[in-house]
């Protein structure tokens, strides 16, 4: 029987972004889909600020941009008026406040999204087997080492595959034979369902906005306007909630008929169709599964777990985050880095996101299919292009949850991986967000840009170290002659076999590495450092230990000036709130979420505080107890 | 005998960037190389920034990027010193005074470069025919419209063809049939020729500028370093001199000579090499040709007109703009906008600029070749990275060239297109650089950030227009409330069917051009309007005449806070030096580079002015005289 190191079920963004990851790393995969090819059209299409970040770390980003996304900056609101519509106020989707280094929000048909991962799947050697279903499973353990077993079928039974795996993860959807099976019950938050109608095209308008992000509220009804690439629009209309009087699920509109209602909201300017790429009608209910794993064996991600309405954009972006919070998790512990305990954490972590998703999503859905008072009864709303006075209950509900739209708002809770005052590390070093730092664990690391020294090259630091299931330790070295000496105690304890960088060297130093940027010593770690310093005065051989020399390509100068801390001689120790001086450590997990910050001091201090982190982190303890051994 | 619109011998970088525009605008190209494919491995590699702005104009920029091509943002100077070389300093390769969008150089092999053009030429619906060559040619004027005869063959000799052409044009290379044939004499400015020897490789070396361009002078010789994609290293050096007592042109040198050398040059650092990619040592003279053209029906371009040493990186680059030079040109007289004359400005600019690469390549050549005094000899350039007091003649020809080799010191002279007070358009309201603009016309449009009003993307002002061969008309309208009647005088003179806007206006009014963005009305002319004003206060359809309203895609807000204009309310109109209230127009050369500035006014003025500035450069008499017929 054949053996994997996991199946994968589902080619819908979760499935394909944790087939990316793991294809990467070197794992063997079993990856089917049911339907024939990747989605022709339609189904989501947004990719917020945040994932964006993610698919560059990939190396993905130029590929979905040589499909000329559209982009979406502001979104415009428009409420009722005398005669029709008018907008009442725009507002940035990724406001200033946000530090992103995208702020926009990019819109691309899915299945475009597919095959830029299906393409990067195949140049790492692996496939989509299609059209495949799955038709059992058990976690019998028969075999320790690949403890399930799951059986496959061609959709038209003329083929059939038994495996065993050591694991199995489903992306199906939100209809899933997995989680069936499982038992896990889909708890509905919000009792309100919805029929949507949503439609992709080409139109000719004179609607002033049809290139923005719209929300339209009219005595006719209320519609979302999204752009899209190749010319196009998409457009969201609520066809029935289960709030009508006369409720029906099941309820459906003929695209001409949404045409015509469209028309109607849209009054006074005039909207028609050229061609229709897309149209569906579907209900969607709220739900949230139960669990994301019984076992830590067989895994489930995006829809499988969660549903929700479109009309945020959420659905994709939070596929991805599940695909990549598991996927590094499930290498460190087949690596052997950490123990089977952390995998824990994908539920405990990503479930929270999902409830704190759908809370969203409900609350911005009722006040969507809302209607709102006419202008004659709205008071203030007379002149165009200004928010009213008061702004109406949903446009505050917009503007209050930007961070968490374009995808920043992720905050893990404290956990074994997620350093706080209870975590079970504790040491006088570790920094905590506005004690040394402003860094919070559990969220994404800041932007910040830095000039790379060995090539004189103006970088993005957050995105120096691709996404390799590698720790990310940024070593901020603040000034070099006010550090020299921590840096050196420092290495002098990372060098020692005992401590949590020492523990996990290559075995195998007889592969050549030479030409190995990320991961010269260790899969475990990838180290960034960074000095207080203009670039043309550091000297990487002369001012640091070889331990942080030999990641050549990784030495930064932070010296280049930032408009959000005008002030700051070096820009990225000030964005991340430590001692332009003194520096400190930032460690990154793997998926580029802050992990512990670490003050940088002379003696064995920030050496033994990382040693306890990456000890808990790691279920094992480093340092120099073993070493004296 | 089959009829071209231009037969295009030769696909390095000058030819396939002409074929690549007039594929796009739609013409019939007969395109042969006597190579049998692509340049596979080495020769010119280097990516001005002034070029990059180019390819991203034409679209070219995110293939070239998907190479991962290396960046060079600074060069480093190294020197000989007591035991082998030291660094005594680095400069930008595009330093801040320089307003670039892309200060950096881009190094991507010739060939990964030539694979960008050719898909693009072949998704026009062209194709690079090879091995052919060409054999005779004549402009017999036999035909009227195709008056010049060529005479092709494969270079095998099996197959013959011959054709006639509107144009035929050489980018053969230094040797050139066509040139030879013409009796074009090469001109050799500098009697100093040089033996180069180049080598691509992948390296071991403790040598710590490896990944920076540096220039190198020791006691054991020169080199010059160069980063490369695929972690390549370049390496020119010099294995003859006609300044040599026993010069030899045809000397050459091993690989493994070249290597000892650069050996005994990097000392005390050490180099050894994984794997040569690409070796070659040819002899290099400092060329340029009489002429362009004798007939401007016969062109010439790129290394057929002009030779010189590989080490400032203008080869290609001087080629990418020979091309574009001629492409809009020709353009222009086949779709009836402009006059035959027009042609002949392109040897009139492209000269000019030839020659003052080949001044600056024999000075900068001579100096890289001059050994410098061993650091014993030298002094103040003691102190590492740290330009010495009295710089060295060589670095202070390279700063003071930066702005001539990233390619933003073209700067074509006043003539019928580049608006001076000299030109034949004479009206009081021409602004000229620090009367009214800081633009200079003959240069390149600074580059702007701004905010497009239809879909609130941040974008860049010089790039909204692609490279699709009409005039850019950037309308400045300052505040709108101050050019209200300004901007609506304007647009009745243009809306005349006399004026220089209605006179080239599509004849066929039959086409559906909704969805035409830069060309709706005319294909001479694209118009982009910028307000001082925050995006949420511009409407288009209200406050704008239908004429510029129209284009609705390229209606920009100038609210994005510029570093270099920093007190600014407009930074747009700043950069330009037009008044931000009042505004201003400039008109730029379909390449990029301004042909004039118009203050904006009420009255007929500014419309007169613009009939004037384009009657000059149509060759006919545009305004109200004609209207009254």
């Amino acid at each position: 029987m054949e053996k994997y190191d996991i199946v994968i079920v589902g080619a819908g963004p979760v499935g394909l972004t944790l087939s990316t990851c793991l294809a990467r790393w070197g794992y063997k995969i079993k990856h089917i889909d049911n339907r024939p090819e990747p989605t022709p059209t339609g189904r989501a299409d947004g990719i917020q600020p945040r994932s964006l970040d993610l698919l560059r770390n990939m190396g993905l980003k130029r590929q979905i941009m040589a499909y000329e996304p559209a982009k979406v900056y502001e979104v415009a609101f428009w409420d009722p008026a005398a005669s029709g519509i008018h907008r009442t106020g725009t507002w940035a989707s990724c406001p200033k406040f946000i530090d992103a280094r995208y702020p926009f929000t990019t819109l691309l048909h899915q299945g475009m999204i597919e095959r830029v991962f299906i393409e990067d799947i195949e140049k790492h050697g692996g496939k989509i087997q299609r059209p495949w279903t799955i038709t059992d499973f058990e976690n019998d353990g028969k075999d320790a080492n690949y403890p399930v077993q799951v059986s496959l079928a061609h959709v038209d039974g003329t083929q059939k595959e038994t495996v065993r795996a050591k694991y199995l993860f489903s992306g199906e959807g939100a209809r899933s034979f997995v989680r069936d099976k499982l038992g896990v019950k889909i708890i509905h938050k919000d009792p309100i369902s919805h029929v949507w109608g949503v439609m992709d095209g080409v139109v000719r308008t004179d609607f002033p906005d049809i290139k923005m992000k719209c929300t339209i509220h009219s005595d006719a009804g209320s519609i979302m306007v999204i752009p899209r690439e190749n010319n196009m629009v998409r457009l969201y209309i609520q066809i029935a909630s289960s709030t009508d009087p006369d409720f029906n699920p099941r309820k459906s509109a003929t695209a001409e008929e949404v045409q015509a209602r469209a028309q109607a909201i849209l009054k006074p300017y005039s909207i028609t169709w050229d061609r229709v790429e897309w149209y569906s009608v579907y209900p969607i209910g709220q739900g949230i599964a139960e669990r994301y794993t019984l076992d830590e064996r067989v895994f489930m991600g995006g829809d499988v777990c969660h549903t929700h309405s479109p009309k945020a954009g959420q659905g994709m972006n939070t596929a991805f985050l599940d695909a990549v919070n598991l996927a590094w998790k499930i290498h460190h512990v087949e690596s052997g880095f950490s123990p089977r305990s952390i995998l824990k954490t994908y539920e405990s972590e990503r479930k929270l996101i999902a409830e704190n998703l759908l809370n969203f999503d409900a609350k911005y859905a009722k006040l969507f299919s809302t209607r709102l008072p006419s202008a004659g009864e709205v008071a203030g709303a007379t002149q165009a292009n200004q928010m009213p006075a008061e702004e109406n209950e949903f446009i505050k509900t917009f503007k209050a949850s930007c961070e968490f739209t374009s995808g920043y708002g992720v905050a893990y809770n404290a956990n074994t991986l997620n350093w706080s005052s209870a975590h079970p590390a504790q040491h006088p070093l570790f920094l905590s967000a506005g004690n040394g730092t402003t860094l919070r664990t559990g969220r994404i690391l800041l932007p910040a840009t830095v000039t790379r020294v060995c090539d004189a090259n103006v970088v993005h630091l957050e995105q120096e170290i691709p996404l390799n299931g590698s720790y990310r330790f940024y070593l901020f070295a603040g000034e070099p002659e006010a550090t020299k000496n921590a840096v050196k105690d420092l290495a002098a304890h990372m060098g020692k076999k005992s401590s949590f960088y020492g523990t996990f060297l290559h075995k195998n130093e007889d592969v050549d590495r030479y030409h190995e940027r990320h991961n010269p010593h260790t899969q475990f770690l990838s180290i960034c450092t960074i000095f207080n310093a203009p670039r043309s005065q550091i000297s990487i051989a002369k001012q640091l230990p070889s331990v942080f020399a030999r990641y050549n390509d990784h030495v930064y100068a932070d010296d280049v000036w930032d408009q959000r801390v005008p002030d700051a001689k070096a820009a990225a120790h000030a964005k991340m709130g430590l001692d332009e001086r003194k520096g400190g450590i930032v460690v990154v997990r793997p998926d580029g979420y802050v992990g512990c910050v670490v003050r940088l001091e002379e003696g064995n201090g920030t050496g033994e505080a990382l040693d306890a982190y990456f000890g808990a982190v790691c279920g094992q303890k480093f340092g120099g107890e073993r070493a004296s051994l």
